[in-house]
């Protein structure tokens, strides 16, 4: 995960995501550092009466939206109008994501979504993406989903947990390869690849999904319109 | 599942595709009625003095291997010379598979393997595919891809237990849709359709995977080579 982005950039993208949200809306609620800024931001709103509804991506931003007293619902319950996710990387409307291994539900939640918002502070964008893919895979398919990896030209990296022996696991009960493809040239033709191998559950390559991508810095926030 | 091929039909393909299995091979063990006649038949032949390995699709197959004393490895430790494994449907050498919602291991095993042989009775051959697909899905993902599903022209149904109230849960703890799209005109496109779908964990269509397909008879069996 790039890191290094200021708390008041992050700050300034979540909150002009966050002022988008109408009354009645049905809300996706993103997960990480500048999502949480969003999720803050519309639990203030709901305090002060706005008709919101959220459905998170992840046990993190469950969590946060329980404690900013944001009413929840689930996928099979709703639909969702607009989601506001972070990304590890962005560049024009491709994102990689995954740096939380949530990027399963996250794409889940942003695919279904009226309108997909992203936010984002400077040090995510690139003119190409090169971050790393975070590839979720069922446990029985580790090696050959790594040695897939390998013929598509990645290097795959079995991520290891902290504060537990042996490797992260997913909510899903799964695990995660970070792929380094270097500069991706098509990254719709390697998402395709990515999730057509047996075995792979879902991948961070997030390709044409998003509707805006916010960019805040400590002076404001640009907004582009892939 | 289609039901109703004859025991002996089953067995004939079983046990026809055991015997080509070499001395020293790794064999990916299959699922179901039909691959359950060449795990017995291969216990058989390790009885014997056939030095096998197998690596199991599923919790069935390696109970079976194990009661047929197969030794077993994962297929981190090791990579599959030949895979043997029933159908749902086979036209060509195209296939449905996951009427035991076993698809998932399933086609990581066979599609890791360097031959991968079906056995099948003549009751599951058609001219084109038109079972129902299974898709396991994140239990998330069940309402989103459904709909995704009805935009690709098929009529998804909640896979429902027996011997237990709700949904059947996979082995890896997701829900199964059973898909009926009726017959399947590109089965390659629907197959990339439905892995692309945010959610899908693994669909039971397994297009262009099989290099040989056994169908038994009361009469003996016949090999195609798709």
């Amino acid at each position: 995960m790039k890191q290094g982005g200021s708390d008041a950039a992050k700050r300034a993208a979540g909150e002009a995501a966050a002022e988008t949200v109408e009354d009645g809306a049905v809300v996706g609620l993103g997960t990480g550092s500048t999502a949480a800024h969003a999720i803050r931001a519309i639990g203030r709103r709901v305090d002060a009466g706005l008709d919101a509804v959220g459905v998170p991506t992840s046990f993190q931003s469950r969590e946060l939206a329980r404690e900013e007293g944001i009413p929840l619902a689930d996928l099979d319950e709703v639909s969702v109008d607009v989601a506001i996710d972070g990304a590890d990387e962005v560049a024009g409307g491709d994102l990689v994501k995954g740096g939380g291994a949530a990027h399963a539900r996250e794409k889940v939640v942003d695919a279904s979504a009226d309108r997909f918002l992203v936010v984002a502070d400077p040090t995510k964008e690139a003119e190409a993406l090169s971050h790393p893919v975070p590839v979720e895979v069922l446990p029985a398919a580790r090696s050959t989903v790594a040695e897939r990896v390998e013929a598509l030209g990645g290097d795959p990296d079995l991520r290891r947990a902290e504060r537990k022996d042996g490797p992260v696991v997913t909510d899903n009960g799964n695990l995660v390869l970070d792929c380094a493809f270097g500069e991706i040239a098509d990254p719709e033709r390697l998402a395709t690849a990515l999730s057509t191998a047996p075995g792979v559950v879902e991948h961070g390559l997030f390709v044409g999904l998003a509707d805006a991508v916010y960019v805040g810095s400590e002076d404001g926030v640009t907004v582009r319109e892939p």
